[in-house]
């Protein structure tokens, strides 16, 4: 049955409190702030878009295929990920005819409703390729053909795009090991995009990461340091440091299961890895490792000023079957219950007090917004809070830290929004929806005479971009 | 002191937002949902209401001393059991005199104020039996005389109420080892009001569970299967869920105190099975034993298709005084923290990926939605998510619920409104109550321009209607 | 650069819903309830306040340096604990300028925007003292003068605000040795500000206390029993429960890290309490004191009628570097995730059916309110909730709390209000603040047509002044 089609149209005062004085507040707020720059401290983009600057293939391949936020919920409902285009590791057939791809994820359209996915989209669809019909199996076809021909436009490849998003600072997420080849082409290009590098060493502190003798190899071999040895590890990673900073890295990012720190002797630290380069480092040795590298690297922030992130609480690969098949970052990363104020405890006692570290904390874990995290950032002056994270991105999401975190930590101890994305073409929108949510936040504030309008105003900008550029030393 | 009898009016916009653009698109989204029919999946209402098809006794029998929810509200301030006619299990005395209860009630009817429990009664006095005056001790004896007269006439007896309650499916819970005399006796009755059974196997899958062994001499007898050994166990409720289904039932429940999965070998299996048969099993093996037979529910769940409800997290009969004395059910179970992301790990990763499978979650652990179970729902093609249980099955309740589930999972991967009442007069106040709600939640969306509203009018369809039909198969 | 100087202005419908409809019937329930006296059956005022009645030496001796809730918020930003005139244990320097002190807390008052004790302090500059420029670092000078001047005038000293406050009932918290000399000298004064005390054991039940032998020491001395033994140490326990009682005290206090109860047989406690004496208890020896003694001090509560709170969930002095140099309470206690449905079985088991127990128990893990807390205070009679307490003490924090508890335990099994507060001045403040959130809650459910107007009414008064009075037998 051929189903009308609808307009798409994004509304000016989308994600406001219906309530008019609110609205009118927070209209006030986020225009003086929606056309600011982007800054964008965290994130996943490949660095190689900018270096090549190649078109983008089609529709599929740029909002579907290589987004797990979305091809996720398509999976939830049953539709296998062969007919979405995602590619076994093994090789083995998946779809391969854009359009089709695109036709079902129209069909499919409607499970977004009311998600920060389908919000997104709506945003992109409509302020970056300028569609006017809303996404449905009906309308698939037309919107693909439409978006096809403006991706082939030189003003709609990556550099344009970058420029025309007004970002004016771009954050990679790179392994202790990586060249950054992508990123030393593009300063070597003359191209004035700002992106730089975060030092992530996960796949080396982690004794637990897949190919980690590899990457120790590979460290060594970058670092110019042989790595034989605790020492000559840390060694290494101070190198690799001074590196990244060399490259224009503000930040080193730590994805741990647990926020567990707690620092053992040197000896201890030789013995596991002696251990770790035999093949016998155990579970609980690797576990000790991380809590013991997570000291190690805010002593070296304290050293040389990369502030450092932790983004703990994911059980990763979750889905044995999809892992297996597909690869990480299939979309069965699930949230596990994180605890802060004893498993950071060793961290905050030796350096929390000390305010050349800043250290940013995540969480998925919504519990410790006002249990543990306000209270912390609250009282250490190394400590701030990163913004509403992962599944968190999102209106309810963003509502409920501000709701749990501000009356004890306020504003100021929180790093602004980063918007930790692998889609490019989703920045825009997720600072939109980011700026909309936190003006409409302080609306309420003000309507409820908790803060004067012009408090508000110094705190939409704050918010905007204060925190994040003091919080990243940018 | 007399006090005034004020009126009892149901207001037509009850549990809308008070903000005027809100609460007409929830009016609108309601009225397009308010009358159709309901659909009870789950839940304890005694199938033998309608073979007999009796009159309710009175007032006191209907609504108060069969519902802990309500008693314990009361007993929570002081009032004695035995005063609100509560029969201990020894048989010894309590009050007796209905109407003198009814009117102890009536003067405690203040404590329900903001409750949902009141706002279920104040719908059945209202809309059921056409009562106008608020419930308080002054206006007791007159209400229950309003209401015992009514009881008398026909329309009033359960067939009838069922009928005007426009009831097109109801659910029973039902043990393994039920004959399920009652649901025999309505088909050959010849009344069409479509009762149909659940296959509630714990008394004989959780080998802690009272009466155990009698319950397994019950099955054996039950199932034409002579259990004395563990395949022989497993072979017995597979003919029971054969026996269930052929009585029309299209699901299963399981009411675990953890949601831990773990398959055991065989060889295992049928030793701990021994040891329980002998009287020797430990609470580890019962632990165990539940989470094997959680993944075996699973597999015949995809064989046999029957959906598999999984309801964890209640520490049942917590007060060990009121247990002794009056049994289980009593209100007196209370919610535990609950972890689902390890504990359902093993069935999801054997099962999760089989679209033939729909197994719901529910849980007491609000912790959960935004954390665990809306990223499970949301990833694996097998698991719905439960409406808000017990306690949860409330305005605000379900306000967090939709808040915290639906960024994630959408509401395509939720399963609808149960009621899970023991309450048969009470289901048409709980399911309008969670029709007003979702059309609120949805009025939310529209206003902030999240959704559109032909959207927001195909949602509160699937809410009210399609995804209970949906998740159970119906 | 000099900023303009904005006036300081509380607006009357503040923290009040925006929405018309909400806040008329908010503005109308505050209204009714804003001159009632104040109760404040917890807190940490000192009570030789009263006795001296010295004029308060200068606003930052007044607000900022006693006060851990302020400062703790300036330090997170860096700014050293030296800078605020907090003073060090071992007698070095501290800033001593208290109009220096006063400027830096001025220019960085700011970072209170959105925070409770940000409300409270413009409500304490505005409505006792008369400021009416808002407090920045270009104001704060003058502000200081103008408070100092008020400062020596006979009606700012302690005794004049206590009464100009209507406070009707101020309950200090005492230590179980303490001799009570300011409530003596108070009584003696012939002044009629009720100040009683409160019974905080924690000195002497918590075996790992700091100074606990001492402490045993003093016990000895006040109780006039030689606390040799275990059974002696109950009976010196009881003699100064007896003691409180004639001073006036209405309850005890329990700041335990664990809400865990469990009795053991009288043979282990000698046992432990002959190790403690010897200096040789275990931390599990602690515990293991600790849980039993909640048993024993609900026992003797059911014997002399003396409400017992329980305040668990603290990590206290998570902050080493801050503890060792400056002592305990300022500002780096951090909440623990807390468990209760396990914790409050023994006790709640043997003591929770009796309705001469009034035990109320507080929370900082805010996941309890609606999963454990609520149940278990909508069932046993001896059981009621605190209000939401430190952190959560706050406009969005009461609001979690009723909307996460009413609905199950209603209204009726909570405490009303307590300010828990250590600043004086600041009493009137909180609760202020704590009657328009609970109107502004009942207003939700007036507009909500959850509750009727005059049923709201009722409520307000009860949350204001009747449930407190109620649960703390006043």
């Amino acid at each position: 049955m051929k189903k009308p089609q609808p307009r798409l149209s994004l509304k000016a005062d989308r994600f406001f409190d219906p309530n008019p004085a609110v609205r009118t507040v927070a209209r006030k707020l986020y225009q003086s702030v929606k056309n600011l720059p982007i800054i964008s401290p965290h994130g996943h983009v490949d660095a190689n878009l900018f270096v090549e600057n190649n078109p983008f293939p089609n529709p599929a391949e740029l909002f579907l295929i290589p987004d797990h936020y979305i091809y996720r919920m398509l999976y939830s409902q049953g539709i296998p990920m062969e007919s979405l285009g995602v590619r076994p590791l093994d090789g083995s057939s998946t779809e391969s005819n854009a359009r089709k791809i695109w036709k079902l994820f129209g069909e499919n359209y409607y499970l977004f409703r009311g998600t920060p996915t389908g919000a997104w989209l709506n945003h992109e669809f409509a302020e970056v390729f300028g569609i006017r019909k809303r996404f449905t199996g009906a309308t698939a076809i037309e919107i693909y053909d439409e978006i096809n021909e403006k991706l082939q436009q030189p003003k709609f490849r990556p550099r344009a795009l970058f420029d025309r998003f007004k970002i004016a600072v771009l954050s990679t997420t790179d392994a202790a090991t990586d060249t950054l080849e992508p990123h030393k082409k593009i300063r070597a290009s003359g191209w004035k995009g700002n992106i730089i590098p975060c030092f992530r060493p996960d796949g080396v502190t982690d004794l637990k990461a897949k190919n980690w003798k590899t990457n120790i190899e590979l460290l060594t071999e970058r670092a110019g340091v042989d790595v034989t040895s605790y020492s000559r590890f840390i060694q290494a990673l101070e190198n690799r440091r001074v590196f990244f900073k060399s490259m224009g890295a503000v930040s080193t990012d730590h994805g741990v299961s647990s926020p567990h720190t707690h620092e053992f002797t040197k000896g201890e630290g030789e013995r596991i890895f002696q251990r770790a380069l035999m093949g016998q480092a155990t579970a609980e040795d690797a576990a000790q490792f991380t809590a013991h590298m997570l000291m190690e690297m805010a002593r070296m922030s304290i050293e040389d000023g990369l502030v450092m992130q932790i983004h703990p609480g994911s059980d990763r690969n979750h889905n044995r079957i999809i892992y297996d098949k597909y690869g990480p970052d299939k979309g069965c990363d699930i949230p596990m219950p994180t605890e802060y104020t004893h498993n950071l405890k060793d961290l905050l006692n030796k350096y929390g007090n000390d305010s050349r570290l800043t250290v940013i904390v995540f969480t998925l874990d919504e519990t410790t917004y006002a249990r543990e995290l306000a209270p912390l950032a609250g009282h250490y002056p190394a400590m701030k809070l990163g913004p509403p994270w992962w599944f968190h991105d999102s209106i309810e999401g963003m509502m409920r830290f501000r709701s749990m975190v501000t009356e004890t930590a306020g504003i100021y101890n929180t790093a602004g929004f980063n918007d930790d994305t692998r889609a490019f073409v989703s920045i825009p929108a997720r600072h939109d929806l980011s700026r909309r949510v936190d003006a409409n936040f302080l609306a309420g504030l003000v309507t409820r005479h908790i803060v004067e309008l012009d408090e508000a105003q110094d705190m939409i900008y704050d918010l905007a971009n204060g925190l994040v550029k003091k919080a990243y030393k940018l």
